[in-house]
């Protein structure tokens, strides 16, 4: 840290990434990522755009922003494509939280909230998940300030049903709720449709986990349109020309092949189904999860252990250090060949 | 604006990218962007990272940094790479302006200064440049806060030597200086070297208008190890995957194909002195330029006319309204058939 730097950040602590190691070829299993390749009209559109790219990209996004509202069945003026989904949620944090207005969000959730944050000089209000890991709704009617629920969470993968979320709107139309849907298409129920009912509530999504575009940073906001253009003054007084040319193309070639983005939710949702049987029969304890990852633990097997055994074979995971979820490790559910490796090599660890 | 909206930003006016008209083929020299495409190894980089966009991008731009090291003579420690000099520059307000230490900029410079000081709630102090719009060292020493300036300056084109620059650093060491070096590759001189002297600087560059990059959002900032340590907390806390894969690839395909960037360099240099020579002989008043924008205002020709009758004849320039530059225009320097046409057309505007 340099001497320059501004007093308000000299304690942040950011965000720590999955570990990215180089060491050798991993069965990388620890950040969420699809294990099939990006469809190939995304690949062809990102290709073209490529031989353009002395032309500044569209500060609007307007042709994505079509594909997407056709896709979600908005209007595009309800929409807000970003740099990754963590972009509109660190503009969320600073369009809609301040000394009275805290930013409220479960103890088990995004590691990201209380960096972004830290990162807005906003104050938090943690309200701890039950001890089944569930959200309970009713924690949170009555307080006061912005909400922030991932759902499904990670990483629990536990999810609500919109019904909740209804609910926690309606119980007070003058405070906004963000709900994160980074995970949503692996079996969770979309709180888009509730965008047109309710003008408090912001839903993000991802093109990084069922998409196939992690690589690619691609993320989105729906809300009614004056939610969307507070955003997009924030946009406008950051980065206007935020999200690149490859990235838009490579987005509505992903939006143009949309079977096969559910294809490939299918399939994990199939991998994921067998993994957690088999970990049941092993003993382990699992979540319901609406996500692609299983979150697990063993009774019988340190979290961290398991986790350093698992990387000691190539197979990454990923281990999160909080005393509530020390036990346990979220494992990416990954394509079937690479799940029934994982299994094999989970009784090995068991076994010795 | 939602009721939602923080009264933090209620009064917030967004930077104002150039216009993208769709409603015909303009021959577009508004927005600073080169007319030469990308390089062909940077196309094909980013065509092949296209395939593997399933998986995050590497967080810590170790390759880039490698490459953009060794291109500028420095270690990778030193560098940063960000969504956009746009990123790097509004991390720099983050880092190193707060209520004690305002931003400090010239009245005419990049106009997006004065927006990152709103969205980061800091004081500003303006300081007007000269009757002749160049820079007086002398009117920032002894001021307090960090200074911003943009060298070669836009849209006035102006570069002030590094030895200028140097006793800036020089008069006080306990304050940050930014280099804003977005159009140095056209003939200014470059601050990097000054990096390794003093630790009170940051210089900061881009890939949209020397490296034909600009649909990518490449940007860079070089400083000593403990500055860039600065900027990645803030980075890791905001957007740690903030580089795209595509574009990671394209720029160091981009850096190793440096005689392309330096050839195209000289062509607009080029194109730059007979677009200047033909408009003085026209009669327009011209800065000495060592951009690749050419900045001119005729004594009989009023700055926003001149701007409507191009554009009624398909040619985009830009045009400010603030007073003291109302009567100029911005025109980016193109291929030199394009600069040709500029010409003429300006002709037939000044016979009518």
């Amino acid at each position: 840290m340099s001497k320059f730097f501004s007093s308000k950040y000299r304690t942040l602590v950011p965000y720590t990434p999955g570990e990215q190691p180089r060491d050798m070829q991993y069965i990388k299993l620890n950040t969420n990522e699809s294990p099939f390749p990006p469809s190939e009209r995304a690949i062809e559109a990102a290709s073209e755009a490529a031989k353009g790219l002395q032309l500044y990209s569209d500060p609007t996004l307007k042709a994505l922003r079509e594909a997407m509202a056709d896709t979600l069945g908005i209007t595009p003026d309800e929409v807000i494509m970003t740099n990754g989904s963590d972009e509109v949620l660190n503009f969320a944090f600073m369009a809609y939280c301040d000394d009275e207005h805290p930013a409220v969000f479960a103890d088990i959730t995004y590691g990201f909230y209380p960096v972004f944050a830290e990162i807005n000089c906003v104050p938090t209000k943690i309200i701890p998940l039950r001890e089944d890991f569930s959200l309970s709704v009713d924690d949170y009617i009555g307080t006061k300030g912005t909400v922030f629920i991932a759902n499904p969470n990670a990483p629990t993968g536990l999810c609500l049903p919109t019904s909740e979320i209804e609910r926690l709107l309606q119980s007070d139309p003058h405070r906004m709720v963000v709900i994160d849907e980074a995970y949503v298409d692996f079996g969770g129920q979309s709180c888009v449709p509730l965008t047109k009912k309710y003008n408090n509530l912001l839903v993000t999504g991802t093109f990084s986990k069922s998409r196939s575009m992690a690589g690619a940073r691609l993320g989105f906001g729906v809300a009614n349109a004056e939610i969307i253009q507070d955003l997009d003054t924030i946009r406008y007084s950051t980065n206007p020309y935020n999200v690149n040319s490859m990235t838009m193309a490579a987005g509505i070639g992903c939006l143009a092949d949309d079977a096969y983005t559910k294809e490939n939710c299918q399939k994990i949702i199939n991998a994921r189904a067998f993994t957690t049987k088999e970990l049941q029969k092993l003993g382990f304890v699992t979540t319901d999860s609406r996500t692609n990852f299983v979150f697990a633990k063993h009774p019988l097997l340190d979290g961290e252990q398991f986790y350093l055994a698992l990387k000691a074979r190539g197979i990454l995971v990923r281990h999160f250090s909080a005393p509530r979820i020390k036990d346990y490790n979220r494992i990416t559910v990954g394509t079937m060949e690479q799940m029934q490796t994982f299994v094999k090599v989970t009784k090995e660890i068991l076994e010795k």
